[in-house]
Formats: structure tokens, C-alpha cells, sequence
């Protein structure tokens, strides 16, 4: 039997060999508690040291910017809730296209006193100026708009949002958790256009699940959420996953040493795929906007989306229908309803998202395939009418 | 170079190798997001839900009652806050000897205007039963015991605590991290006492850094530390660390099909221990009570702690002094400290914890090189006065 064909990058990406050879002696050998004050204990504290070192390097900040997190969706919330639990309640402005990881916590703030203004996009999927500039004439104490999004891979010029925002005296935090490895990340010209934080995760540029990291401007206050032994300066106690930290360190440096070659080559298969999304007669969603290199967000009229993804997992290609992190909510996308695309279409939607190894022949058997699935759907649907 | 004889094993565990072996597909060709809707992200999920049922059935708790979190500090924040926010302020009851990812939480607390009463303890490290009486007149809301402490290994009559606190009124959480493993944990027993929730977590019983689970009644409401996409009932969300979860249910399916057979050898190896240590004068820490079997705390008059462990360093045994997940803080154990044991003395204090792969041999070398180590020490000392 062969594997299936696995076209959901931005859902989780495959472990780099590299990642993995550099995480086997931490589930071995090397035991240690890096609190622990014996030499298995210097040796993962080391470790983690090199790995916080290779995670600050990757993206232009400093070694002791870099707060480790067990998942974005922790960083985001660290972020969110942390930064508003050192101010009074006020106003607090997230994109209406974040991932669930920073909307819900803004929900949870509004409980505690808090009012959310979530901002309204275009129909290409970039945070409305209008909406953006009412926002911050409401004068926010914290504003969050991810770098690049997850279903439709379509980027944010949150350096200008950042730039706004601290004009308006805002902190301003950005989930990078889907741009980085995919297009270039620096956090100190991010920094110096208004960024205070930014949000990264190993798992989805070929390192572990079980490590991450809120990137921190240490100006900024925050509280912990997590609180405990005082680990990350404070910031996130409790023992360190240190094989995670270590995979996640490679993972960056190899992300980045890659990017020049991969991006364009991702590119040239994702426009070979659209290529053939459009012959079908699909809608691609977030044209016309910057998009991420591997990301392709389509529907096809009268296709159910998780029907088709169902199908085409059985045909042996894996994709998604809507985010992948909140797939067990079967409703339409957020992101597409925020775009204005009608519900019935949205209902349609399917995501592939390219990694490194992908390939012209993939691509080119998965469009195949997914034009005799779709007929036989049509079929079907023609014939229960 | 021989590898440094490990006796920190209440700091963490070198990871069993069936835990191992059960991780490594996760870490290759299982790439799956549990969360995706394929044939990758359904292998995950069921992945996680057979060990969610390991981990249930070590301890006589339901399926439905596990929470997964990424360490035992998380479990306790989740509950301590998650439950907290669920009520309006009100007192608070935690032992003073409780592990900080307790202590520091119940703190934070206090400044959202919760009252704190801190129970004391008896010379033995036991809770004083008038200072839990006085608390529980008080009519707390939350009280947080934990089953066996992390430094002493005293363990707590939890059941007969429990019983209490359910009659005042109070929700009873129980940090059982040190007793899994080596001691019997029944969760159904203790819930029918009133104990609502336990903190587990896999690296102390052989299993990864990076798993750990609060075990929750489901009766009780509590929100969310780490809101998101829904993951673990909305409790916690976040793309699951599916190897090291998986690592968790085996080691905690090991841990308790082993406890009967490597219990005793604990204990006879403790006592050989003990014997030797009394002989050279030492004072033992927590007798007169309850003990974990393989938990020694000692301190020798004019023997710093940490400059003992790192002279024991050099000489090939990895032990502690004070707890290991605060020690980055230099002042005597805060246990101690509740123990009445004086300062000078406190400031002695070396642990020592045997696992599984302990042995006799290790034990009497200990006690040979802490013989030499503690004589050179004193002439050290006297010729510095």
C-alpha cells in the first residue's frame, strides 16, 4: 500500500530527518531536568541554550527574546491574555481572520471587562484601512493580526498595521506561525515598524509538535500563564520539553537555509495547480492580495468541500476543508464569511498547502484526480435531485 | 567515560525504552495533525485516545475524565485558575509545602482578590490538622493538597483531606505527580472521598517531557488556560504533542503493571541508604511519616547542600539539592522551611531518588564517595576557619 499523497502543510508538516537525528539522544541517553544543578541537567539547560540561540538567529531577535511555549496556540493566548492582564480593560482589536488561538482568548478578555472590535477584510482576505483606522481611533491597548493566514495564505502588511498601531499607543502582536519558513520573517525591522511580539511553531516547518514560541519585545510586560519553578525568565514554568526545543532549534535553521530555494519552487507548483483549479472552473479565494507561496484555498460550485476532501483521502491525497485546528466545528469557514463569499460556496472549500517535498507529478496526479471525483460527485448529486 | 550514577529521579526519569519505541513512528512517517479529517490526522487521533485510555485505566479514571496538557505545572495552573475563574473570589487553601506550580498560581489569585490561607505542616511534613480545621472554617472555595511531596516524598492522608474539604464545601485538587508510579493512584477511590481533580505527568514514571494530564471530575467547571481550536473538551487547546502523549500512556501503562514488583526493591534499596546515612550522622528529613519509597532527604551538620551536590557532581552521582524545578532559586527549600527545620540546617539539605534501574551496588558506592566527599568538605571548612 502506498502513503497517501500529504498536501496539508499548513495542517502539520512531516519531521525533517535532520530534525529527528538531532532530537534521538534527548529520548536517550540525555535525561536531564534543566533545572537539575549535575551535569545531566547542564547538559539539556546547553541545549536548550543552543536551541533558543538557533529559533532568535533564524528571525533577526535576540537569544533572550524568545519565550518557549509548548504550541502557538499557547503563545498566542500568552500573548493576548498575559499583555491585557498587566493593563486596566480597554479596547482590544483583533483581525475577524485570526486563528481561533488568539479569537478566543480575545472572547475570554471581553468577560473580564474588555471590548473587542474584530476588524473587518476585503474580499481578497487584507484588514480593511477603514475598519483598521476606526479601530484605532478607539485608541486599543492591544491590536493582533497575523502575518500570513492559515486557510488562505493571504499576508498582512503588518509592518504599516504595526507602524499605526503604535501611533495610536497600542502593543501590537502578529502570529507568524504560518509565514515563517515560507516567506522571510525578521523581528527586529518588524520590531523597529511596532511588532512587540510575534508568534512561532516548530511543527509547521518540519520540527516537533510540543514546541513553539512567543517572540517577546522585552519592554513589554506580560504576566504569565503558566506560572510555577520560573522557567523562561518567568515567562512559562514547568520542565522543558528539551527534545522538542532541540528539534525546534534545527528546525528553524534549516527553514530558513532553505527558504531562497524552496519559496520560488513552491510557487512554480502552486501555480501549476491553479493553473488547473481554474481550467475546472474553481473559485481560488484570496486573489489579488500577496499570498503565501504554498497555499491554495478553491471551491468548485455544487461540491461539498469535507465531501470532496473525504473522497480524495480515500483516492490517497491528503488535503483539508477549512483550518485544521478547528475542524471538529463543521460549520463554514470564518475566514471565507469575513471575505464575503457567499455560504454556499464557502461550504465548498478545500485547502492544499504545499511543503519542501512536494512535487510536479503530485501536483499533476492530484489534479487528476480531483476532476474524476468531482464528476462522480456531480453525478451523484444529479441523480438524488 | 562512565555516565554519572542517576539518583535524581524525582527531578525526572530517563525514559523507558518501550516508551521510546512506541514514540518513534510519531516522530517519522506518522505526521498526521489529530485535528485533520484524513487518513494521517485520524491515525493521530486515535493514537492519542488509546493512551488517553492507558493513562484513564492506570488510575481508575474514566476516558472522558483525562485532560492532556504538556506538563505537570500546566495541570496544576489549569486547575487553580481554570476553576477559580469560575467562581466569584473567595478563599483559598493550599499547603505551604505544595510544589510553586501550586504555591505560584494561588498567588496570582490573590491579586484578582482571593484570600490565601496557607495550611501549615507538623515536624513531619504532614498538614497540621488544626491549621486545616482553622481553613476550613473559613469556608474555602479551593483547596490544593498534593499526594506525595517532591523534595521530602511525605506523603498526605489526601482521602481523609478530601472528606473534609467536601464538607466545608471546597473543590479538592491533589498534585499526585511524585506518587504516580510508586505508590498505588486510584482515582475513583479518591474521587469518591472528594478529591475532584489530580495532576499526573508522564516524565517522572519513565515516560517524554512534554505530556502530562489534569484528571478532572466532570462535574466541575473550569475554564480554559489555553483557549483555541476546542482541542481535550475545550479545556485545552492546541495541536496535540502526539509522541509524547502516545510515550505517556505507555510509560503510565508500565509504570503500574510494574509498581508491585519494583515498590519493595525501592524501599529495601532506601533503607540500605538510610542506614548508611544514619551512621555517618545525618539528619533524615519527614520521618515519622508516610513516606514515597524511593525519596531520601538529608542534611549533615556543616555540609552545605549545594556545594555537596556539586563535589558529587564531579565524582560521577547526579543528585539534588532543594527542588529541582526551583532551582534557580538559592534560598533553603521552602519545605523545610514549613518543617521548622533551622535554616543552617535547611541549608544542607542533599536529596537523594532511587528508580527503577537503581541498584545495591549504586547505593553503597553513594554512600562510599559521599563519605570522602563529606570528610574533605569538613577539613575544608575547618582549615577556612
Amino acid at each position: 500500500m502506498f502513503a497517501p499523497v500529504y498536501l496539508d502543510h499548513n495542517a502539520t508538516t512531516p519531521l525533517e530527518p535532520a530534525v529527528r537525528e538531532a532530537m534521538l539522544p534527548w529520548l536517550s541517553e540525555q535525561c536531564g531536568n534543566a533545572s537539575s544543578r549535575h551535569d545531566y541537567g547542564r547538559s539539556a539547560r546547553r541545549a536548550i541554550d543552543e536551541a533558543r540561540s538557533q529559533v532568535a538567529s533564524a528571525i533577526g531577535a535576540h537569544f533572550s527574546e524568545i519565550v518557549f511555549t509548548s504550541n502557538g496556540t499557547e503563545a498566542n493566548n500568552l500573548f493576548v491574555k498575559g499583555a491585557a492582564a498587566c493593563m486596566k480593560p480597554g479596547l482590544l482589536a483583533v483581525s475577524a481572520i485570526e486563528h481561533p488561538s488568539v479569537i478566543r482568548p480575545a472572547e475570554q478578555l471581553v468577560r473580564r471587562g474588555w471590548q473587542l472590535h474584530k476588524l473587518a477584510v476585503e474580499n481578497d482576505g487584507q484588514v480593511d484601512a477603514q475598519s483598521y483606522r476606526t479601530a484605532l481611533a478607539g485608541k486599543p491597548r492591544l491590536v493582533s493580526v497575523m502575518l500570513a493566514n492559515n486557510e488562505t495564505g493571504v499576508l498582512q502588511a503588518v509592518d504599516a498595521l504595526a507602524a499605526q498601531a503604535r501611533a495610536a499607543g497600542a502593543l501590537f502582536h502578529s502570529d507568524a506561525v504560518q509565514a515563517l519558513g515560507k516567506i522571510s520573517v525578521d523581528f527586529r525591522s518588524l520590531n523597529a515598524a511596532g511588532v512587540n511580539a510575534l508568534t512561532l511553531s516548530a511543527h509547521k516547518i518540519g520540527g516537533p509538535k510540543g514546541a513553539a514560541a512567543l517572540v517577546l519585545d522585552k519592554r513589554v510586560e506580560i504576566e504569565p500563564l503558566i506560572a510555577g519553578g520560573g522557567q523562561e525568565r518567568g515567562l512559562r514554568s514547568g520542565t522543558e520539553n528539551v527534545a522538542a526545543i532541540v528539534g525546534f532549534g534545527v528546525a528553524c535553521e534549516l527553514a530558513v537555509r532553505n527558504l531562497a530555494a524552496v519559496a520560488p519552487r513552491l510557487l512554480a507548483l502552486r501555480d501549476q495547480l491553479e493553473r488547473g483549479l481554474r481550467a475546472m472552473g474553481a473559485t481560488l479565494f484570496g486573489l489579488g492580495a500577496g499570498r503565501l507561496p504554498n497555499t491554495t484555498y478553491f471551491a468548485l460550485d455544487d461540491v461539498d468541500g469535507e465531501t470532496l476532501v473525504s473522497h480524495l483521502d480515500r483516492a490517497g491525497f491528503a488535503v483539508a476543508s477549512g483550518a485544521a485546528c478547528s475542524s471538529a466545528n463543521p460549520e463554514p469557514s470564518h475566514v471565507l464569511r469575513a471575505m464575503g463569499v457567499a455560504p454556499e460556496l464557502a461550504r465548498g472549500a478545500v485547502r492544499v498547502s504545499l511543503g519542501a517535498a512536494s512535487t510536479a507529478e503530485q501536483v499533476s496526479d492530484f489534479l487528476r484526480i480531483l476532476q474524476i471525483t468531482v464528476s462522480k460527485l456531480l453525478r451523484l448529486t444529479a441523480v438524488a435531485v
